[in-house]
């Protein structure tokens, strides 16, 4: 069976037919395979059992990952537009680490390895390929990315201000043995996670932790109004070209009011 | 005092007159009794005091839920419809680990027979029933249930790689042991739960964690959003039919701008 | 000085003069005050030191609210209505426990007694009379009490069968003692609390955990998401009457759209 | 190479040419460099080894921080009024420490002195100069303050009568040692933190720590709601006088709808 370039090219950048669907799904569970594999394989008592055949189906992934990067960069109507792009860089980087960690054999850069090994992990990024709606998403936060910007200052602000107070109130003997230790505290508080590995101990530190929380609590909604004022405004200009001309979910064909389905993609309109 | 099947399914099915509704008042006494001695079974001191009573009123409740199930069978229009439904399964599972649990006698067995037991509390499914505006939630839910689907996905994305880095700076030493429970941690920390069992000691550890909790911090505001958008959208559109042709609150009767009360369920308009 | 009982009501009803507004000034530091003292009685060491001045001070405060509570009672125009109303029966459970405490001499009862000091802390609702907004609060929670009772009652179903599975999973030997402990725990979890006295310990403990603060994360939107829509509804319809009839302040007076300030409550239009 | 007053007052005050701009960027050097020198002092470790390296690069930069607020006392048109605005208070609170820490010689007062090098760490605040859309938030926030602030209001109130009964049930055998601490605690639970340094032990306790997390859950959404409909109602005049009379970004020059980008600012309109 001889494939032409042009129908390979079709079956590894569309997903329209029989070969280049099956194509994806056997992309899809070799990624799920890899990172779960990475994941047993940081089980210790696991890594400990079936680490050889943990090692051995790393290769399999690795190599057939390498297959479908070099597919990817021959089929590419311009090879380095893929290389550099960002899905680009995400496939050189999944398979990298693997060949890198074979090179090294000094046991004094085994940490290093190790990390190498647990960066295949970003291999969950291959995925982003096949989240075409993420772009709705993105875009809805892009367009209020200065303000979250400027927002997460303002907290940065706070929690520098808190941590040196609390920092100064408590002092090292109850935990808050330096200003950068105060301000990891200030965030594990301020966005209500609290660990409880440091906390106030003195009624005065005590009373400021309230303080803090308090506002925590409040400001809390500043990010979300932000976010739903935003995603509202954006329904709100979806709704209106719904009667002119978009399907509300592919955002791709022009519909009619008379429409009861989206030629496009089938979504049921009204 | 004989009753036709016919006067039978309007007790069992409906709820609008003196008999029905009884019908309806012992089912929910029930679901919520045989729930709080399943309750009070659990705790230790309580069933070494009470176990045998405990014993006997399940008993008499399953024995009435039987009854129940079985007045369903019989009465349905279409019984295997009735069978297969949610409902239906949600009854059978409220009785079958009782009868179950009978005929296990092999002691190996026990633990088994315990979560069996357990298995009673999914009677509170029972009560679905009886909750007609669930619809209503679960619509606007649905509406955007792709976008949390996607949402939800991401926050899968943020955890596997941080919890793989976590595990990379902290290392087992201080409790992330495995990239399984580095991402049970993140989650822990990106939802702001912080149970606090497991927490990053080094600094390193403690600037990347500070990094997620902001993330956590920010990112909340998308699902709430996406719901907030949805809902409020739904409203204006409420808002809009209100006017037109439907009840707020059964959205079923036409209603005008004139009418004080909705003809079908009597919810005050204005 | 003699004042007529016509003009007492005044003084005590009303809040426009000099007389009736220095009457609720000192009302006002007087709950305050005696809210104080009952906070600084409860720390031990304080107590130990200050125990009589704070008798003395609580009795002065009792006495001085009794004399409020029977001018409020001879004054008002319809005695039984005022104390069978709210603020009623906040004004004497404010006074009887102080009381009561005095006549239980017997010291098996101490608990009691104690119980019943700190009960003066309710005198806080008191304030409630100060706050003429909190009606419009009320009325935009009002409004969605329904939808947000039954999503509480979604979340106790939710709470329930999680609480029951982790005590089946992890059981008595990690501090899941039993199945309303399990549900402790759950609620403490699914609102992302996460107090850390109780945490799953076993893999599949940690797992269910997992997908149970997800879905805390995830449904958190909802309640905001309905009062947020609630609350955007109510700010719509108050912009469109703004041009019309109401001050969006006062919500009292009309306005027209040549007016820059309310004539009611000199509220800055524009 | 001479300046004039007037060159120097455009470098200090403005911000549009060469040499306002280098101005401006070294002084956010300064900031950024003097906050992390006192964030690495407060290190154990890094002080004992850098002590006096950080000691000098201090007085480096409180001279030249001086310079800059002796130039802007001198450049500004009205002196007084810089001095005693919010951001010549900042000026010179940034200031002040470093030279009353040199004056204070007694040991016994080594706390203040510590305290006073830390609060260099408000110069965070001289950022404030900086951003400008700071006001567009601070707008949207205030407008929402009144509400904002009966809601904590209400919190409080809360607060106080959940302590108090948290103090009456577990009392100080489980850490609930007076109402202030029980108040601390329903902060910390209510407001989802959650440390677990104070944590309910009795069922009782354990069961009305539940209620008050449902209750924290469920109001949470109260703030948000607030400023999610302000945000949302801001956001609708903008999109409604976009059309008319301002660009979205700068908020300043005029735009039409056949205008591309913003004439003032260069802002993508649509």
């Amino acid at each position: 069976m001889i494939l032409s370039k042009k129908r390979l090219a079709h079956i590894v950048f569309e997903s329209d037919d029989w070969a280049s669907k099956t194509f994806d799904i056997i992309l899809l569970f070799m990624i799920f395979g890899s990172i779960f594999v990475a994941i047993l394989d940081s089980v210790a008592s696991l890594r400990a059992q079936y680490g050889e055949t943990f090692l051995i189906l790393e290769w399999l992934f690795t190599i057939l990952f390498t297959i479908e990067y070099l597919l990817r960069v021959w089929l590419s109507r311009k090879p380095s537009g893929y290389i550099f792009s960002f899905f680009g860089m995400v496939d050189l980087l999944a398979i990298l680490p693997t060949y890198l960690s074979f090179f090294i054999v000094d046991s004094q850069l085994l940490t290093v390895v190790r990390a190498l090994r647990l960066l295949r992990v970003i291999r969950i990024l291959k995925l982003g390929r096949y989240v075409a709606e993420a772009e709705y998403l993105t875009k809805s936060l892009r367009g209020s990315s200065h303000k979250i910007l400027l927002f997460i200052g303002f907290v940065v602000a706070i929690v520098l201000i808190m941590g040196t107070f609390m920092f100064l109130i408590e002092g090292p003997e109850h935990g808050f043995t330096s200003i950068p230790v105060g301000m990891y505290w200030a965030i594990v508080t301020l966005t209500t996670v609290g660990f409880g590995d440091i906390y106030p101990v003195t009624p005065l530190g005590q009373f400021v932790s309230s303080l803090i929380m308090l506002l925590g609590y409040a400001i809390i909604a500043v990010p979300t109004g932000i976010v739903s004022s935003e995603m509202a405004s954006q329904k709100r200009k979806d709704e209106k070209s719904l009667g002119e001309n978009s399907c509300p979910k592919c955002r791709f064909s022009p519909v009619h009011l008379t429409d009861n389905y989206c030629k496009n993609c089938g979504e049921k309109l009204f």
